[in-house]
């Protein structure tokens, strides 16, 4: 996974986790877009302190990860809810839109379909 | 919820997040169910320095879900996973076994119902 991704999923899954001075860090560099020197300057702390901030903040997310494992088992049910996907669809397939019953099948699809997108959701 | 549910609960998402020593006292405590002067005895700690370790692990345990909520979260993905799988037992009964496509179809189904707990064993 490229790493600028990583690390924003990581943010969103342990970011709580952070003080309130290294999730400001954080989000003005990777959210906001500021230059170390820019934090620095707006914070009036050094450009190393900034660049210390962020990087301890990059290690206690990626040791979050390796204690909890959320982001991992994020991506494992993301290929579960794929399949399920991909089941309904063949299930659609073999319907017709003949009969009550066909109908009745498709709406109930149509809610496992929701359902499994409010699932991932929750992550 | 029960506060031994929830805290065996909160052990299963946070324990990881807990030092080596407060895991140890806890299971010893919550799983092992040895008494805390047991526990005291055992490690050769005071039966106050255990209970100060189990009361301050419970307390680190609610103070990660309240910043990640990751209980909160499975109980609401569970009751979604229950109406996922009512809405397969209710495809089920629109169809019959007598053509292939209502097999295929229930073959389908069957899928999606080991997926959904996969989902949640992912947790």
């Amino acid at each position: 996974m490229e790493k600028l991704l990583e690390i924003t999923l990581l943010y969103d899954f342990y970011g709580e986790l952070l003080t309130p001075n290294q999730k400001n860090i954080y989000e003005l560099y990777y959210q906001n877009d500021l230059s170390l020197g820019e934090i620095s300057k707006n914070l009036g702390i050094s450009r190393q302190g900034v660049y210390d901030t962020l990087k301890r903040s990059e290690k206690l997310l990626y040791e979050y990860e390796q204690r909890l494992r959320l982001l991992e088992r994020f991506q494992a049910k993301k290929i579960l809810a794929k399949k399920i996907l991909s089941c309904t669809e063949s299930i659609e397939k073999y319907l017709g839109l003949e009969t009550n019953h066909d109908k009745n099948c498709l709406n109930d699809l149509n809610t496992i379909k929701k359902l499994v997108y409010k699932i991932l959701d929750q992550e």
